[in-house]
Parts: structure tokens; sequence; C-alpha cells
């Protein structure tokens, strides 16, 4: 099996969500200032969703670009990942719409939870795939940055109610700390 | 003629196919739970959709890995498997808006039915350019799994008229049975 | 300069065309069979537009496969082609919303007839590029069919305003007579 | 790390982004020329935009040919550039719905400004991967063509509220002015 399609297939996933995501940012219905002015918080949620989907792109890229053998579990582990990553336009969207809501905020939340979820059980499954003893095990060691995320998303969602804003704050600080590409991979391989 | 550039125009359309059945789960009006509750069927629908879609882009992906030789026919055969996968997105769509009517239900069905009948023509076409020796045709066999599911959606087309979440719970278990990628083909290759 | 990402780029570019190109085949209101009634001739026009579109990819397949080296004039005549390929879902779009006016007929056909001189302009700047005696040039030789499906074109367009359906039916039946991947290529490859 | 997959992800994302900005073209209402003419600035505006992505599409290509090494900076200076691409269906379906218009011709420029910057960025990082010395920098040299667009845009900006028609000129003449795939880089690679 070639580990070829399965970042080809995903790649393009990835790249069409990143694409259909800016469906969302509407033509405005004037030629102003004033008909700009509602797109302001679907444009700032769009471009953390774009830095989020570029992440995962990046680490997605570096971790199977370490991993040797693919299997059937490893397959449909990264299409559990890509479902989750394909409602990030529909909440994107949501929260656009609704900045001072709790519950857009607290979605997006539960979607970049589960999606890191996914994330997570695409990692282990690509470990065992490669042995215990592997390059990826060792790079990815115990996943410090990966637990720490899904945690802060966890804290965050609640915080939804005590203030939206709180959330997103969380959610970009969270981006912001994964925006290098992941250097332990890089460098152990 | 190369069968690269046959795999990689199906992953891309497979792969917009799956994303633009998102854009059928449109951004809710209100900012409440009660603005997420007409989503819930729609997202069902999607995520059965999701997994059939899966299903499809992972026994293709095996198939093609099996088979050395295309020609001209199998790039017709191909490309028919994927117009009848194209109408997903719009039977799924459909589904999630009436989950409770049964022609939705059926032509769903029906959809998934032709998209069957379809991966039977392009098997048999890949084993006929391959010769009956190939690895291809004694990998697949006599495809019992593949015969009874077009059976279980021809029976669970006229029982969406009894009650539709009789046929949509058929299409879960054909969905089910598949989920596993096709070890035959594993085994043998 | 590859070919292969130029390969690449066009089978993304038509993977897309024609999964988009469903988009115009709206959900239906209703959840009876008098709601898919005004979905036919979207259908209809929507199943001739896959074919056509289909028969791009395997001949733009067959004719890159036959050529080996391009150079900035073929990148600029290939975004030509598919500029016109491009338009095909919304004229495919508008004539199966209006299957019995002369005008959506007519413009179905105009676009067709564009896409026709970009693929012989794509054809013959990619002969320029191999050389005259090239495999190629040898291969498409006068290509009498090509022309004689732009000259069907060009009458099927005026035709419209006798009957749209004379016009549709000159564009199915050159559908039909490139439905065959172009043997020429093929024999002399 | 592999060039190839970035060539790739730019390629799919770029190739999505030319063919949803058909999108803006709404399938018109009537079934006769009247409900065509407000199609026409619509259309023009999409010719302009695909041309241009053509341009990025077309010199992204021959940079990243001329380059050997890439590194995590290089993958987010293209996401960079990617993201104000992604914008171009936005402000082509504003400019053409508005022809008339001085802020949506403003908001292109803006955005073809910002995306000029992010391409010199992604240029000036490609270089210092590959450093000084190497056939990419000796190729772009000091770009004086690159310079010269961006200053046309920030000229052209402001002049949209002279008249909007003076801007879109600019812009098309920039356009013109790179149709030629980057001649420098052809001849010292």
């Amino acid at each position: 099996m070639t580990k070829g399609r399965l970042e080809a297939f995903s790649d393009g996933v990835i790249a069409i969500l990143i694409t259909i995501m800016v469906l969302e940012l509407k033509v405005p219905h004037g030629d102003n200032v004033a008909a700009l002015r509602p797109l302001v918080p679907v444009f700032l949620a769009y471009a953390l969703s774009f830095v989020y989907l570029g992440i995962y792109w990046n680490n997605h890229h570096h971790m199977l670009h370490a991993a040797g053998r693919i299997n059937g579990k490893v397959l449909w582990a990264n299409l559990h990942l890509l479902f989750w990553l394909s409602l990030v336009p529909i909440t994107t969207g949501w929260l656009g719409d609704h900045p001072r809501a709790p519950l857009p905020a607290a979605v997006y939340g539960g979607v970049m939870l589960l999606a890191g979820f996914a994330y997570h059980i695409l990692e282990q499954t690509l470990i065992a795939a490669q042995g215990a003893e592997s390059k990826l095990a060792a790079a990815v060691g115990r996943d410090l940055k990966g637990l720490l995320s899904r945690v802060s998303y966890a804290i965050a969602i609640p915080l939804a109610w005590v203030h939206p804003w709180i959330s997103i704050a969380v959610y970009a600080l969270v981006a912001a700390a994964w925006f290098v590409p992941d250097r332990r991979i890089e460098r152990t391989v």
C-alpha cells in the first residue's frame, strides 16, 4: 500500500477545505465601507481557521514523512481526522456570524478538540504500524504539546459562557504555539 | 497509459465530493441550541455518506493497487463510477432535509445501488484488462460481498415505504460490513 | 519544466469542474416525486456535460502522454482551454433551467465551440514544441474529427432558434462520436 | 522534506480557487439576452482574475522548479501567499457586482498588493533557504518587475476614487506585463 496516495488524498481534502471555507465570506451587498463591516468577524474567524488547517497540513506532512509503513487502520484513522476537519468551515462560518454568542465559540472548540483527539489517534495508529522502536515513536515522544492543546480546548469550551472571546483567545494562543512546525520530528529525522 | 493519473483523478473527485458534501450542512441561522437541532439529521446523513465515500476510496485504492494494466474501457468504467458517486452529496442533503419521508431514503439507496453496479463493472473491466489468471481476479473471486450489498440495497429501497428508517438502517449495516478494507485483496496481494 | 505538474494541475481543475457542476443540481424542496420533476432536465444537462468533461480529460491525458516536451506557450494554451471548460458548469445550469429556450442552448454550444478551438490551439502548440516530425504530429494527423466537431457546433448554434432540442441533439451526437478515446494516438504511440 | 508535496498542495489550492471563482458567475434567472447583461462585468472580472491566478501558478511553478531545498519557513511563506490568493474570488465577485464603485476596485487592488508582497516574501525565504550564491538568487536578481507591480498597485488603489476604471486598467496592464512566464528564471536555469 502506497503512502503517496494517502498523502495526496489528505492534501486534496485539506486544500479543498481551506478553499471552500472562503465561500463563507459572502460577497458584500453594498459597495461602501458599511457593507464590509459585517465581514470583519467572519474574516478574522476565517484567518484563524486558515492557520489551524495550515498547522494540521504541516504537521500531517511531517508525521507521514517520518512514517514508513501504513495499513488499513491508518487509512481509517486518517479519514476520521479528515471528518472532523471537514466541519471546520461550517463552525468557522457560524462563529463569524455570531462572534458574541457562547454556543458557536464552544462548538468551534468542540470540533477542534475532536480533531485534536483524531490526530492523536492517527499518531498512535501510525506508531503501532511502525513498531515501538521506530523513528516516529522517538520523534513524537510523550506528545506533551498535543495533550496540552486538548486540555486547553476542554477548558476553553465552558469558558465561552463566561465570555466567548476568552475561548477564542485560547484557540488563538494554541494556534500560535503550534505555528512552528513540529521541531521534535524535524530534529530527530 | 499511466495508472497514476487515473488514481490521482479519482482521488481528486472523491476528495472534492467528500468535501462539498459538507456544504449541505448550512451555517445555522440562530446562535442557540434550537438553531442546531434541524442540523442533526443532516449531520447524521453526512456522517453515513462520509463513511460510504471513504469505503469507496479505500476499496478503489486496493483494487487499483492490485491491477497492473489499464485501458480506455477502464477510464470510462471509472468515470461511470464517479458519475454515480457525484450524486451522493445531493441525495445526502435531500435525505438529511426529509429524514421521515420515504422517497429521499429510496433515492439515496437507488444511487447507492447504481454506484455498487458501477463499481462491479469497473472491477470486471479491470479484470478483463489483466487476464483471467491475474492476481486481481484471484483476489476478487466471486465478490459475494458486493453482490450481497447490491441485493441489500434492492430490498431496502421498497422498504422505505414501510418506514424510511428501515432502509437507512440497512444502508448503515452495509457500510459497517464494508468498513474493513477488502481483506481478500490485501491477503492475496 | 515538468510535464507532471501541468497534468496534475489540469486534472485538478477538471476534477473540480466535474464536481462543482453537481452543485447546480439543487436539493429538492419537497419530499415527493413532484419535487424531483424540475430536476430532470438539469440532471440530463449534467450527464451530458459530465461526459463532455470526461472526454476532454481522456483526450488531454492521451495527448500529453504522447507529448515529450512542454514550454511556456503550452502552459498558457492549457490555461486557455481550462478557462472555457470552467464555464461549462454555468452554461450547463442555465441549459438545465431553461431546456426549451434557444439562447441557453446556443450559449452552451458557443462555449463548446470555444473549448474546441482552445483544444485545437493546445494541440498545435504542443506539436510546435515537439517538432513536426514528432510522434504527436503523426498521431494527430489532420485532426478531421476535431474539425468536424467544431463545424457541428457552429451549425448547431443557430439551429437553437429553430428548436433548442435540435442543437442539444447535435451536441449529444458529437459527444457520442468522441466517447471512444482518441484511437489514432493510442495506435501510433 | 519533499518539495513535491508543497507543489501539489499549492497546485490544489490554486486549482480550486480558479474553479470556485466561477461560482460567482450565477446562473442567469431569465432565458434571454437581457438576463445575460448583468453577467458581463462579472465575466470580465472573472477573466482578469483567471489570468492573475494563472500567472501566479506559472511563476510559482518556475520559482519552485529553480529551488532545491525547502524548510518550515518556506511552508508558512507559501501558506501566507495562498491566504491572500484565497481572497481573490470574493474580491472578484464584489468588483463584478459593482464595477462603477471605487471601494471594490480599491479592495481588489489591495488584495493584489498583499499577494504581491506575500510572493516577494516567499521568494526571499526560498533564496535564504538555498544560499545567496544559488541559481534562484541569480535568476531572480533584483526583481524589478515585482517591485514595479507592487508600486503600480499602490498607485492604482487611491486612483479608484478618481475613477474605478483607471485602477482596473492598471491591474490589467500589470497582468499583461506578467503574462509571459518569468524569462529570467527560464534563461538562467
